[in-house]
């Protein structure tokens, strides 16, 4: 499958993957490893089989069986009441267990409280092997996908005209033409993103095109444009449908950004649920807004027949500016606005049903054959009726009004106008986190994305993006106008370099028809070009502005990210080398000289007592233990962890922190009432400092053997109440944070429990 | 010395301390243990000492001498570069530190920045030892202690007229026989404190005394009405403070909130510099102030004698309620205000030089004294000149911009008023946090107010009354006489209490003259609940019923702090009977039978296995291990967690959290591939969850074998900037705080750390 082949040229050679992969897979957040770390691996588990050759570790030693199997009675819940629903069980393998309850068990009742909502709002958790069930069919994929594409004609024809206007009525005529040019872009843009489905089978939106193609950087640019174009379609289709709303009841205006929250959480609420519940929620209007249009048409032709197919005249509107290209040019780039969401089912071919690509190929066809029937047919009635932009109703509510004055047709067209506008949001939510998988899968976005929720969505995807929306929504207060120039620059972005991907695609693929198949695809890349430098130079002031500045930013921080993650992998890699070398062995170096304490240790691996290097610490004869017990009062917090201590059998002794030598004095006379069974060390803090002392104590210790892992351990007192450790100094927290700077200081938290 | 057994008493009799109660010593932060807990440590140790008899602790074992004596070379920075500075000493004894640095270590750069900023502002930390250099000189305390109960004049006697004046001007002459009412007040309740001050030499604010004598409910109400007294100090001293600058240049108005606020942060980082610097900041206004005030009367008096003492009648003002008893007690209890801060001195003794009471008790006779001469002088004065209050300038400004028409002099007036009641505010800020820390001892507050920072002063309550009057101050606008009724409840509530606690004090106490005194008290306390009544009742809804809701709230937090140390105390004791008898030996007990990996286990230290009770774990021998290490993937970082877990020569596991079955077999084949040196135990997640499943996963185990201690051991990624770890899951920390709650569960973590 040549698909396949290509699909793994994405992951930049590195790491093969053993399935497919442009799917979408839990097992995405754990890559396998290379041959070189297998091979390291091997290497280090022989070291690791010579330092255990004397001590082997034993499975009877265990206290008790980590299967769980000979516990027949149910776990009991714990002193503290918030582990309360314990159950596990083994499926039939002898060293598996699967976890029947997902959720989150932390936050005592509230979080209970919280889980038990969350459950009502979003149905019950999917399994991972559910996934192959949540395919789309394409009756339901098309309305899915297709409700950014086909409801963009509810403003698209509008910002077209609404540019036209401004060099006075009698320019409106020249939307015709303008339509023209459109249209013919649709088909052929349509065209070339069937191209890229059927080389594309395990989806492929224009960044993964646009990467594998042209390389990293101009996918990243691709992906920025995309990331702009999918909040943007939320903000604008929420816009759009608000504002459908309040053309028919113009009482509601005042309250545009309230209710645009209200529709983007409930898009949230009904995208977390996961992706089949979303089709199932959303075919209906959008089959129920094609309807409604065709009826228009139908009606519209119908009235027009009636007057003899003579146009009405528009009203007469002054020129603002004169008749000139640049006004034509915008009004194309504004009008392409129709066209956003043309690349939704590339994106999404995965979630097709099988043969994913045929399936996914065939609606692409449908909705740009309906995109082209709809954006003409409106184009036309609303020339032909002379109607003009306005204010305080839309063109679509205007041509509705005109051709249904009364009843519940008018109603009916503004409603399901509104509901595909909101569903168009909707396909962002769709693609968006699918987007960012792929990113976070190329270490480009945080790996967090990667995350599949317990409804088998992307949840961080899906929230990310409607915050972003919701805020951007609000900072525009909710006007579609404003919005719409910074909408086509990230889109037609995307398209140009997801099309000259294609070209370059089929030049070094050179399948059969391949120079046809990429002519296809450069026309499309041109005209995409086109419009993407019309619409950032004409519109520029407008807003444009913004996404020409915010898509170089993006890809600088994905490039950040990504430098990030790779020093991360280098810090984490087992291999060392490409070719698989192991880390080179430790060996002894820098220890100071005369050591009168190291002679008398024993070396309890049978192991030549390995200093190591600071990196090294991989295997157990490199590790050699010193436990620091600070100390404070005597109490039974302290004894827990003196105890807990001693009982590790490692080297050990306590640190008093002392404000005044008396105070020390004190201490150390109960400490020999105590019996004085571990070594104690007194530091004075003349002022009164208690953290920075014994941080700057345990990093002299580190300083002077840094060979020796030191193990703090610190008492924890744990509160029932969040707001009762405000009485606390939470010591260990902040001891913890001083310390996890300094590399082999080990920190260990003994929890003591406060029940009130 | 009887302040001493009386001080012993405040601390509910459970430990007595070595030292006096009464002072201030950074050791009250570790309250030494009772003969009860004494004797449990004793029986503790002996436990010990069975349980260590074979494998006692060899000192020799140390890989490093804890003393860092034998490492002359100076510790080096550690690779992160963030404890640079580690310069510690040793001192003459054997087993003693003492810490030269006290810098807070973490942050890096921008810690160490802000480091210098606090040096450079706060200067150099003092040493503990240097607690009683910063002891007062009577000249030094006296402005310190008195600008409060001295700049009081600057609005008591504005207050009293404010009210008068809306039953018209004839009323105003009633200001006289108000005035010396209100002198006869203070030489009571001045006579009253001076006993107090002898009575309690250790220092004896309401708080003390009320909670010694009546009770600690009644201390606590005092010290309720302290607290907002302290708080309400600060905003009304600077709202008069900048009153008194916009009387003189009215062009500043618009900025009194900005220009308060300067002001409180001035406050605040001259406060955090320590007791004697404030005092030296402090000194020169308040004498200025009197001898200022003392001026205007000498010339006041010389013009009137020019014009032979003729009153100059006020200017006819309409009334706007009629003239009765209400509006006379009103203007008594506005007038009052004019003593809020008589109480400075006796709360403060134990800042005074030696002889402590005496040098207090003499400064106390001179603050009463100036204070019945400005506040007389005052009265007479404003009331000869016919003056009447204006809401655009001060009283004091009125008169002396009357006396002293042109020239300096007005602004010296004007200057030296706004000086002095700034410095008021300071008063506050050296009360309120030893009110704090007498509570925080007896812990009825957190006990972070008994921290001392490294300039010897109480930082935390120092910033905590900082934050609260700025809050204060601006909600309601800078505004004096709006916040004047709130003030005088919370006051007299704690004079009422303080001087009816001598009574009770003296009736117990019997010494010589008890009669004579308990009178004198009587006096005081009957005078001071009078003003209280009448202030509570007659401006109830002026704002005084803010107090009386607010001292009631205050008090039962206090009492809830206290029972959730108390209940934390219970917890920690290792006495559990009054008596001493440690708490009981533990026994084997609920454990599940048939477990055959027990048998096989070694006794570590040569004692009977211990099951133990869960509340226990105090000895070595009570604790059995078993480390369980989480593994998400084989890298660096899981390997040196499975390694330093191994070394620990523990019992220990693997797990591993997998969302499908298929990535679980390709896990377990790279273990094997390791050589599977540990057991490894699989949980298969099929709905992706990966906190919940291990916590519950842990709280299983737990819960099959409570006895045993889990130590989970996992690595921690470290990175270098905080905004990076937004590009990690963070488990380890998600993980802790799932597990918390589980008792015997302790959280290791490994850092691992990486470089960019």
């Amino acid at each position: 499958m040549a698909g396949r082949q290509r699909a793994d040229r994405n992951r930049d050679g590195t790491t093969p993957p053993e399935g497919p992969s442009n799917v979408f897979s839990p097992s995405a957040e754990f890559p396998p490893l290379n041959d070189a770390e297998l091979a390291a691996l091997r290497e280090i588990g022989r070291a690791w089989g010579a330092a255990l050759r004397d001590h082997p570790p034993d499975e009877t030693e265990l206290p008790l069986d980590p299967n769980l199997d000979q516990h027949d009675h149910p776990p009991t819940p714990s002193r503290f009441g918030r582990l309360a629903r314990v159950e596990m069980f083994r499926t039939g393998r002898r060293e598996e267990l699967t976890a029947t309850g997902a959720e989150n068990v932390s936050g005592g009742r509230l979080g209970r409280a919280t889980g038990r909502l969350r459950r009502l709002l979003l149905g019950p958790p999917l399994a991972s092997a559910a996934v192959l069930q949540e395919r789309m069919r394409k009756l339901v994929a098309l309305p899915v996908l297709s409700s950014d594409l086909l409801s963009s004609v509810a403003y698209g024809p509008e910002a077209m005209l609404a540019v036209l206007v401004l060099a006075g009525s009698g320019a409106l005529g020249l939307s015709l033409p303008i339509a023209a040019a459109l249209v013919v872009l649709m088909i052929a843009v349509g065209t070339s993103y069937r191209q890229t489905v059927y080389a594309y089978p395990h989806g492929a939106g224009s960044y993964l095109v646009a990467s594998d193609s042209l390389g990293p950087r101009f996918g990243l640019t691709a992906a920025a444009g995309l990331i702009l174009d999918y909040v943007l379609t939320v903000s604008v289709s929420v816009a759009a449908g608000i504002s459908a709303i309040t053309s028919a009841l113009p009482g509601l205006a005042p309250y545009t950004v309230p209710l645009g929250l209200l529709v983007i959480a409930g898009l949230l609420a009904g995208n977390l649920r996961g992706v089949r519940s979303a089709g199932k929620l959303f075919a209906a209007p959008t089959y129920l807004f094609i309807v409604a249009i065709l009826l228009l048409f139908a009606v519209g032709l119908a009235r027009a027949a009636g007057r003899g197919f003579e146009p009405v005249p528009p009203p007469p509107v002054g020129a603002v500016e004169g008749l000139g290209l640049l006004v034509v040019l915008r009004a194309f780039a504004s009008g392409a606005a129709s066209m956003t969401g043309i690349e939704a089912v590339a994106d999404a071919v995965p979630a097709f049903r099988p043969v994913e690509w045929r399936q996914a190929r065939t609606t692409l066809t449908w909705m740009v054959g309906i995109l082209v029937v709809l954006f003409a047919g409106l184009t036309v009635l609303i020339d032909f009726n002379g109607l003009v932009p306005r204010a305080d109703e839309t063109l679509l509510s205007q041509l509705a009004r005109q051709t249904f004055p009364s009843g519940p047709w008018y109603a009916l067209v503004q409603a399901a106008t509104t509901l595909v506008l909101l569903l168009a949001a909707n396909t962002a939510f769709n693609d968006f986190p699918r987007l960012l998988f792929f990113m976070a899968r190329d270490d480009y976005a945080p790996r967090r994305f990667l995350h599949m929720g317990d409804r088998l969505a992307f949840s961080n995807g899906i929230v990310a993006l409607a915050v972003t929306a919701a805020l951007i929504f609000v900072a525009f207060g909710g006007y579609t106008q404003s919005l719409i120039p910074l909408y086509a620059v990230g889109v037609f972005l995307a398209f140009t370099l997801s099309q000259s991907g294609m070209v370059m695609h089929w030049r070094r693929h050179r399948v059969r028809h391949w120079r046809r198949r990429a002519a296809v695809n450069a026309v499309g890349a041109a005209l995409c070009a086109i419009v993407l430098v019309t619409a950032a130079v004409t519109k520029f002031v407008d807003g444009a502005w913004v996404v020409v500045v915010a898509v170089p930013l993006l890809v600088l921080l994905c490039l950040h990210i990504r430098s990030h993650y790779d020093a991360m992998r280098q810090a984490l890699t087992l291999a060392t080398a490409p070719d698989g070398t192991p880390p080179p062995e430790p060996d002894q170096h820098d220890e100071p000289a005369g050591e009168p304490d190291r002679a008398g240790e024993p070396d309890r691996a049978g192991e030549p007592a390995g200093g190591g290097d600071l990196d090294v610490g991989l295997t157990p004869a490199q590790v050699r233990h010193l436990v620091v017990v600070p100390v404070a009062r005597l109490n039974l917090a302290a004894l827990r962890a003196l105890a807990y201590a001693t009982s590790l059998g490692q080297p050990a002794f306590a640190v008093h922190l002392s404000p005044e030598p008396e105070e020390a004095d004190r201490f150390r006379r109960q400490w020999e009432i105590w019996g004085s069974h571990l070594r104690l060390e007194t530091i004075i803090s003349p002022y009164r400092a208690v953290i920075a002392p014994l941080a700057q104590y345990v990093g002299a210790l580190h300083a002077a053997r840094p060979d020796v892992t030191l193990t703090v351990v610190v008492p924890e007192i744990v509160v029932r109440h969040l707001w009762h450790q405000l009485l606390h100094t939470r010591t260990e927290l902040r001891l913890r944070r001083a310390l996890r700077d300094l590399p082999g200081v080990v920190v260990t938290s003994v929890p003591v429990h406060v029940p009130e």
